[in-house]
């Protein structure tokens, strides 16, 4: 890989998204996305498959790090305990270049109803990756459906608040998380 | 309306199913729906704005019916127990048809990711129609979210035991729904 490789998926996202937001996402090709980037149309498919995934690039990831953490807890710990590492382990992958593009993603996917469907069943891959972690370590398929629901809740809550605080303020996602989690596991002692 | 309306919806959905699953969604027009049903184009565009609309017509009706029950609950119910009276209403509106073709409808959906997508949006509609009615009698948004969420996983428990115990078999949706969402309760216990 030549030496600029390693950013070339930041710089992929920052360029569809500049593109996606000046022209329409229908009217964006990758050979324009690649140019924005200053890369090539060859380089652009070893990272995604097309236009689409450098937008659910980001949920994949997610979905990993929350499956990761979960399977990184403690072997005694409860199932919220370790959804609870999951969206640390999530939050400590989280950079100012998510927090700072995640807005215009957000607006991009506002734009189209193709891309809303798409982040929906993103977000249910998203569930479904935390429940089959807890079910790996013995959980109960119940319990983790439920831990992961309130997992994504918590996620949605609490990154919600950590992009409308702007990148120069000093709220930290791994922070918001928690607080969020606390909340949710409050609200459960309330469904009667 | 001429005097067959009144089950023209359950014709069209019928013979779009047919024809999806013999000749492929994306193969299918609106035409030949409207033929195999024996109804015409312009009353098929009376009851859906496109072909999509008759594999998501279900789960906006499930979102009606999730949302009028847990409006009508009585006024001192926990938001639990609004969301089984609004799995209830929801399973009084079932009819054989429904449990007869959803089968076929789930196989349609599984042969295109873009059905897929559309599904999971529609889940996503379902429990914040959950979670709107039941912010509407005062629950906080948190209990709201999650006891929507509860609901959701339950229709969802239920729903498929009910179709795969087959038509002929005794079972009956509402009962399934409430031992579902109970099973859920007790679940929520173990979270730790």
């Amino acid at each position: 890989m030549a030496r600029w490789e390693p950013d070339a998926r930041e710089r992929f996202v920052a360029a569809a998204l500049e593109l996606f937001t000046d022209q329409g996402y229908d009217e964006t090709t990758v050979a324009q996305i690649a140019e924005r980037a200053g890369l090539t149309r060859s380089t652009f498919f070893r990272h995604f498959s097309d236009k689409r995934e450098v937008l659910a690039a980001g949920q994949e990831t997610l979905s990993r790090l929350f499956a990761e953490g979960i399977a990184g807890a403690p072997a005694g710990a409860s199932p919220l305990t370790a959804v609870a590492a999951g969206l640390d382990n999530a939050a400590s992958a989280m950079t100012p270049f998510n927090r700072a593009l995640a807005p215009r993603l957000e607006a991009v996917i506002a734009t189209s109803s193709e891309l809303q469907e798409r982040a929906a069943q993103k977000q249910v891959g998203m569930a479904l990756a935390m429940s089959d972690a807890l079910r790996a370590r013995g959980v109960d398929i119940r319990v983790a459906s439920t831990a992961a629901e309130l997992g994504l809740l918590a996620f949605k809550e609490a990154f919600t608040e950590w992009i409308a605080d702007g990148p120069e303020d000093e709220s930290d996602l791994a922070v918001l998380l928690r607080e969020a989690l606390e909340r949710l596991r409050s609200a459960v002692a309330q469904l009667g």
